[in-house]
């Protein structure tokens, strides 16, 4: 049997639910989120609730549930400990032969806490006994949301979290296709180098992308933007296309 | 009802079905193929069968099914024809009250015909009939394959066709992970290329990824290369990670 057709005993798996609706992850995440054993949700020491577990919430049939709460701050030591943590509990369950995932927003590849968990538990178990289930990431779910393709042909993309303002100045003239990740803190400066290159007009902004009742929705961006635009905002601006 | 339901008569789908694997595409790609009355699957014009159309074979109930057959080679006047043609088809079917759902390997968002069958129909429907919906890119599955994550913290990630070597050396000073796609014709240039710059170590090249008896993995990348690395190879090239 394939890895995949459901959560195997002793086995882990870091899987990808999607941008927030429970109808964008795919039918692997589907089947190994419905057969684990334990399923461990992430949810950041800011939040009220794990994104990732509502997204999955029409799957969940009574698999036995663990949020881990880990810290939204910039600190490498709390932030591995934390995950530490969970990497005993998973490891321990796998060799009581649990089957156990963990749910994760958008992609495990990109930007997500999960790359924190394998990396601890390559320490504790086999790897032939984790793996990574790919999922849609929030560029992705905004690209389709504007009905805009985010590459064709030649086009470069750079994805990068907007952390530092002369970084994303430098990428603007190095691709066709800049999109910016965990926008928030650094929206007003985003904003004034946006304008300072008149790229607003071919600038988007999406916040709680396919999180129902939640979505906000900037298109283009200007320099008055909505209150509740928040920390994991996703940018994409247009600096052209590339001739073919 | 939202528009991802079931497809909805007189509308268009462009559904992303992921890189091969019947259970890598979303359960909305999954549930708009299913209900559609009209399937339509790219097939180039330098294969045999449609990629897309194999990765959906489950799910096909006696839909009407159109195989539209596209050039394979960079000429936008060719290209732009055969999808005006394709764009007839889906535009006269949703006057007819058909729901038609495009399929597309992997996310058409990201390098794909659907780009163009969009375009086209933006001049022949209302834009609230015309839908995307996103897929896995080759990229998160080849990650999701080697366990290694595309991005942490902040990292920068660059995508791009590998077309012009000259264009990809700079990339390689511009990003933590360089992603290229379309790697075939480019290969030994490219192969020559990182190991000018020490870096055939850090990466990796799949072809035909998720695609059942297909796949070749070359982890990491060496000088001589196996012979049935094609066309539509992906390279992930590692240059470093962030301090953050």
């Amino acid at each position: 049997m394939s890895s995949f057709e459901k959560a195997l005993s002793g086995h882990f798996y870091a899987v990808g639910v999607g941008p927030g609706a429970p109808d964008l992850l795919t039918l692997r995440a589907a089947r190994l989120i419905e057969t684990a054993d334990l399923i461990i949700a992430p949810k950041s020491s800011k939040s009220t609730e794990s994104l990732a577990l509502a997204a999955v919430r029409p799957l969940l049939k009574g698999q036995e549930l663990v949020e881990n709460v880990y810290p939204m701050e910039r600190n490498q030591e709390a932030t591995r400990s934390c995950w530490a943590e969970a990497a005993d509990l998973v490891a321990s369950r796998c060799v009581q032969r649990q089957s156990v995932v963990q749910i994760t927003i958008g992609d495990p590849l990109i930007y997500s806490t999960s790359a924190y968990l394998v990396e601890a538990l390559m320490d504790r178990m086999l790897p032939e006994k984790i793996h990574l289930v790919p999922g849609i990431s929030a560029m992705q779910a905004a690209a389709a949301l504007f009905g805009d393709p985010l590459t064709i042909q030649e086009d470069r993309l750079i994805l990068m979290p907007a952390t530092r303002i002369e970084d994303v100045e430098l990428a603007l003239g190095q691709c066709e296709t800049l999109v910016l990740y965990k926008v928030g803190p650094r929206l007003n400066e985003l904003v004034a180098l946006l304008d300072r290159h008149d790229l607003l007009d071919n600038s988007r902004l999406v916040c709680h992308l396919e999180q129902a009742g939640r979505q906000v929705v900037v298109n283009p961006i200007t320099r008055n933007l909505p209150a509740e635009v928040g920390y994991m905002s996703t940018v994409i601006v247009r600096t052209g296309h590339r001739s073919w």
